[in-house]
């Protein structure tokens, strides 16, 4: 089954759109997000409690797993899928950020990265062709190309030049992609200037992607900004392909972004927050490590139906958590997750009924959103 | 439901019985093992993960939950059971071999305890009344008296004198227990003394405790000597009542104590080997972190029914490992639990076949018992 993209509803107020990805492992409908499996496994959790919790798409990293365990391992091993027993859709990152945020220990030329490993120092050249090969022989269901992010700030210049050499990239590794089951999907980069993003969208366009990202975003600019470069940059992409914002973000920042067109979203905060204790509800946040939950009988949230708040209670999630045992984190896990899904659910629906410029953050956060563009 | 034990069958040619004990949380089948919660949770997995591996029965720590989050939260809120989401049968240590282990810490007089906690320094005093008020305040079906485990070595006199003091302590346990609902084990002290041990269980046997343990054992005695301190303790014990060897053991060292007429045990060695990758098979064990396994497509074990064996590769699981992700102790001990299961069932249905005396050590490690006695 080849990648395919339908657009289902659109929304009568916003730019939102409901839509459907066919995948060769399955389809799932968007506003979608993506549950960050880094390293071939979402943090504590099994695939059971993945599907569980509604998850229909895992995010793999593709510079981790081709350090470790390798991706010719994998692959030799019948692929993704079946090595972390995940049978439906995967996205794998180009590496492009992770490589970014080596920082130091990266040089960056037209061929490609020059990195050191984080893992054991030794030195790896990540170009846009080795990039496409090593998604191929993982076997995902949609790669990204290798994109250079930009710093924030970045003087122009920094960021045409940058801009410039993710089209080149990007132009190679459509050149070496090969078959129509996996889907690959361009970078928008052009860092904070609207214009270069806009030159951006326009040059990868022209190259035919399955789908346009947005990347280079949620690295310390203001929210205004983000939101205003996106509503730009989603203006420069054809309707018919789907949008993906790539590491992004707070459910405020998400139901933004899906208003301005956004289809497909990832993020570690749902995972991350969870095994720091930090829980998600409709009727605002709990830290559970708070003195105030020792003797709380009540579930994290009473209206939720996960695993965790239909069997635990808060004072157990907290002697969990202070008692450091690995259950804690697991627990919190499927309960952010289930959130996060019900978010999506409650936009998903709004679009399909015409309302979602109705739907406000204090809906779904139970919190104003302070940040929020006016 | 009050405390109740039967015997169901005897073995035909070792001292092994098969058993049934009835508890307020359901009855389940000896020999038994009981899996370790020390912190009213089973390391990594959920109550039904449990279940899903045949355990019945989990043991949690008194000491360790008498400090945190302390015996009078739980009551308050409804009991250990409800607290952890377990409502099978529990059983409750004293704590006495957790303080006996905090070695400098702790400070013995005829009244009791006096001990430093690990988690603060705070100074608690645990006398036989305390330990019986917190396992009732706590809820567990199994409650066990407090005593004082006698290091090894230890000299004929020490080891008389401790025994002493834990049959007084016995007596003081047994004088503040009520009810019918919650059973309460004595424990037969005695160091490496066959005679001592032999005078705790008769003074014990005079008591009238619901069962009787064993404690004291696998502090760093010669197996064989253990054997025999065991099998002579054993005949002192009343036919009619189960016989609980605490912290034991190795399935070598369960193996060769059913037959001498053994009925419940408990040991964190399936789960604790587990999180560290040592993985037990009936073909013998499994170091997942050796390279070896690195591109193995094969499960842990191809005749194991557990979740893990059949959805992961040992590659997989190595990689988990490696790469420090929280599903790998996770898998580990769900298979560890499993094999465990497994050979008490293997045990049980040789004694109700009259033939456990053949059931070999090779055949439930794949590996010969180097250390069994002649």
């Amino acid at each position: 089954m080849p990648f395919r993209f339908e657009i289902l509803a659109r929304d009568a107020r916003t730019r939102a759109r409901l839509g459907r990805i066919t995948t060769p492992h399955g389809a799932f409908t968007t506003p979608v997000f993506m549950s960050v499996g880094t390293q071939a496994s979402v943090k504590s959790v099994t695939p059971e409690e993945l599907l569980a919790c509604q998850v229909e798409v895992v995010l793999a990293n593709t510079y981790h797993l081709y350090l470790r365990p390798t991706h010719t391992l994998i692959q030799d091993l019948g692929g993704l899928h079946r090595f972390m027993h995940w049978e439906r859709p995967i996205l794998t990152d180009s590496g492009g950020f992770l490589v970014y945020s080596l920082a130091g220990l990266r040089k960056l030329s037209e061929e490609g990265v020059l990195f050191q490993s984080h893992l054991n120092g030794s030195r790896h050249m990540l170009t846009p062709e080795k990039v496409v090969e090593i998604q191929a022989a993982l076997g995902s269901d949609i790669a990204m190309v290798l994109d250079e992010c930009v710093p924030y700030p970045a003087t122009y210049d920094y960021a045409l030049t940058s801009q410039e050499v993710t089209t080149r990239w990007a132009r190679r590794a459509k050149a070496v992609h090969h078959g129509t089951e996996q889907a690959l999907f361009g970078i928008v980069q052009g860092g904070m200037y609207v214009e270069l993003r806009e030159k951006s969208a326009q040059e990868l366009v022209e190259l035919d992607f399955d789908g346009y990202a947005l990347g280079g975003f949620s690295v310390g600019e203001a929210k205004r900004l983000m939101n205003d470069l996106i509503e730009q940059t989603a203006a420069c992409l054809p309707e018919e392909k789907p949008r993906y914002l790539m590491g992004v973000g707070t459910p405020a920042d998400i139901l933004r972004c899906v208003k301005l067109g956004v289809d497909m979203f990832d993020c570690v905060m749902p995972t991350r927050n969870a095994r720091n204790g930090y829980l998600f509800t409709r009727q605002g946040k709990l830290i559970i490590k708070n003195a105030r939950y020792a003797q709380d009988p009540r579930p994290i949230d009473a209206h939720c139906s996960c695993y965790t708040c239909q069997h635990y209670s808060r004072a157990y999630l907290r002697h969990l958590f202070v008692a450091e045992e690995m259950l804690g984190p697991r627990l919190n896990t499927i309960h952010n997750l289930h959130y996060y899904m019900d978010v999506f659910h409650m936009i998903r629906e709004a679009i399909v009924e015409g309302r979602l410029d109705t739907l406000q953050v204090e809906d779904i956060t139970g919190e104003p959103n302070v940040e929020a563009p006016a």
